[in-house]
């Protein structure tokens, strides 16, 4: 049996989303168990039976504005803080959180705990490829760390070669660096000498830059950004893609009957569009280079998302993710430790 | 009379679809004079008639994919060259190219020149809002410099302003930092230290930070970047744009008869909607911080896109975009220096 720690708190709609979210997925993959962590009176009512699943009674909350370290800090007793000691005290297998993002990466980092070797833990998430041999690909970093060197950047790269390997079941991932250029000589100082890095690496199969335009396109399985950009990028396609759908609608609601009319023809290939970009409810993000698979969704993630995560966490323990990537790091050491030499 | 000097070999579609876009400039805005440069053979035939119109011939023309700085020096007789040339010595107000974009910033700066006072030229780019009081913001820098300071980055904020207020005609233009997060403390150290510069000046209307999510949402009249990420936003942007039309457009395909017929009755609500998008169409992105007007299209412009940064140009000239600002520049030389004490 797989046990999971779920923060049944933290989120916009928690938790009655995410106790929904688990009792769909408690149905679907009958080998996971769960620990829920969260507020007695808040959370007991929503629970329908107690099959395979535990409630764990909290009395703090970290709320989504919070400063990070400092809530992680200080709320000891929060669903949160709870959820991600049980996984520590090897109590649970994996950790999940839909709530605050910083006090998350916190959580992960500070209890759960870095793989040894691995300098930065990093964000990352599967986005949907139109093209190319496969339906998704790995992007990292998002925003677990704003500043990145040479060193960190190459990590990453082993680190989203294993997920994509193991968790996505993509022989020899191809990973491409995100940069303002397809040229080995393009961006500054810091993607420049990551290039380097990564040109003479066998650690993975680099194939070079790409171009946040080409991403969607599916020419890598892994796209490797410095977290400032890699965080900018998500967001403008995010935001990008709303905005569209957004658009669309208006402008069929101002064209009148015929306009309502087409679309209502168009509808199942509306929404089989809308299914497609909106990866934010086939999974949640990962923090990978952790010592146990860390998920969060999005804030605003309803039972779907939850329940879908549950699965990508169940492929993670099944792969044993964090075991092969701790042993190829142990095994590489100083091939790792030679690549960051640097500024 | 106005004269721009045109770059006529530069860009995918060159020479034809340069001229074309001249000529239905010409018809458009009588006050506008034309100076082609290009290799006679090439451009002469294309030209119907040279009114307000003439053709310098030049030998040697910068390919796309040449490295900037070195074409640049080596093609002293490429029509780039000499058309920014022209610019220099006077003998043209602005300056035009479609080429490669590395050797237009490089012509703009080392040729045409800096204002006095500004650390760092960039490339703006108007796009459009859905949201908010305005049609379009300026975003810039596009990837002029791949390494900022904080101290660019508030220049970039001036240029930006000044452009939104003569160009676009936008009182009080709200301005904000692209960051990964709205808080004052988000970002790298750079972002946080361009903040407190920005939130402590007088010289525009600082509204704190933006995320990519947001950008296209109307909250920004001059949304400033590091050229890195900008680069980055700006592409992904434009790829997700492009993906989702092309995923519309196969679902429609994909969905028989009665997809067909919904496109159908939806034809005018989806070609306004791409109009829209299609920003590239609207005009060119604009050097800003230089001594003369320089406009560059994407490398893929037709005529349209040729004449529409023609109308662009005479706004910038008729405005006296480049006076203005170099007077503000000269006037606030003093808090300038003040902000670039810094790392």
């Amino acid at each position: 049996m797989i046990k999971i720690a779920i923060d049944a708190m933290g989120g916009d709609f928690a938790p009655e989303e995410i106790v929904k979210g688990i009792e769909i997925a408690r149905d679907r993959y009958p080998e996971l168990a769960f620990e829920l962590y969260g507020t007695e009176e808040a959370v007991r009512p929503l629970i329908q039976n107690f099959d395979r699943l535990t409630l764990v009674p909290t009395t703090e909350v970290i709320e989504m504005g919070e400063e990070p370290v400092k809530a992680m800090k200080n709320k000891t007793d929060s669903s949160m803080v709870r959820a991600a000691q049980a996984v520590k005290n090897g109590e649970a297998d994996a950790f999940f959180s839909a709530g605050n993002t910083g006090a998350i990466l916190s959580s992960a980092i500070f209890i759960v705990g870095r793989i040894k070797g691995v300098d930065r833990p990093a964000l990352a998430s599967a986005l949907p490829s139109f093209g190319g041999p496969n339906d998704s690909f790995v992007f990292m970093d998002l925003g677990a760390n704003a500043e990145n060197k040479p060193s960190h950047l190459y990590q990453y790269g082993i680190l989203g070669s294993f997920y994509a390997g193991s968790v996505m079941g993509i022989k020899q991932p191809r990973v491409r660096l995100l940069n303002n250029g397809g040229e080995e000589d393009k961006g500054d100082d810091t993607h420049k000498a990551a290039h380097q890095l990564m040109k003479q690496t066998a650690s993975f199969n680099f194939l070079g830059n790409v171009e946040a335009r080409e991403i969607l396109e599916g020419t890598a399985d892994v796209v490797v950004a410095d977290g400032f950009s890699g965080n900018a990028t998500l967001k403008a396609i995010e935001g990008t893609a709303m905005t569209m759908l957004d658009q669309l609608k208006s402008a069929i609601k101002g064209s009148g009957i015929r306009g309502m009319l087409g679309a209502l023809l168009l509808k199942p290939a509306l929404k089989s569009l809308k299914h497609e970009l909106d990866f934010n409810d086939q999974g949640g993000a990962v923090v990978l280079g952790v010592k146990a698979p860390v998920i969060k969704t999005h804030g605003s993630a309803k039972a779907s998302a939850v329940a879908n995560s549950m699965g990508q966490i169940q492929t993670m323990v099944k792969e044993d993710l964090v075991g092969k990537t701790t042993t190829f790091i142990k095994e590489n050491a100083d091939a790792l430790k030679a690549k960051k030499i640097e500024k």
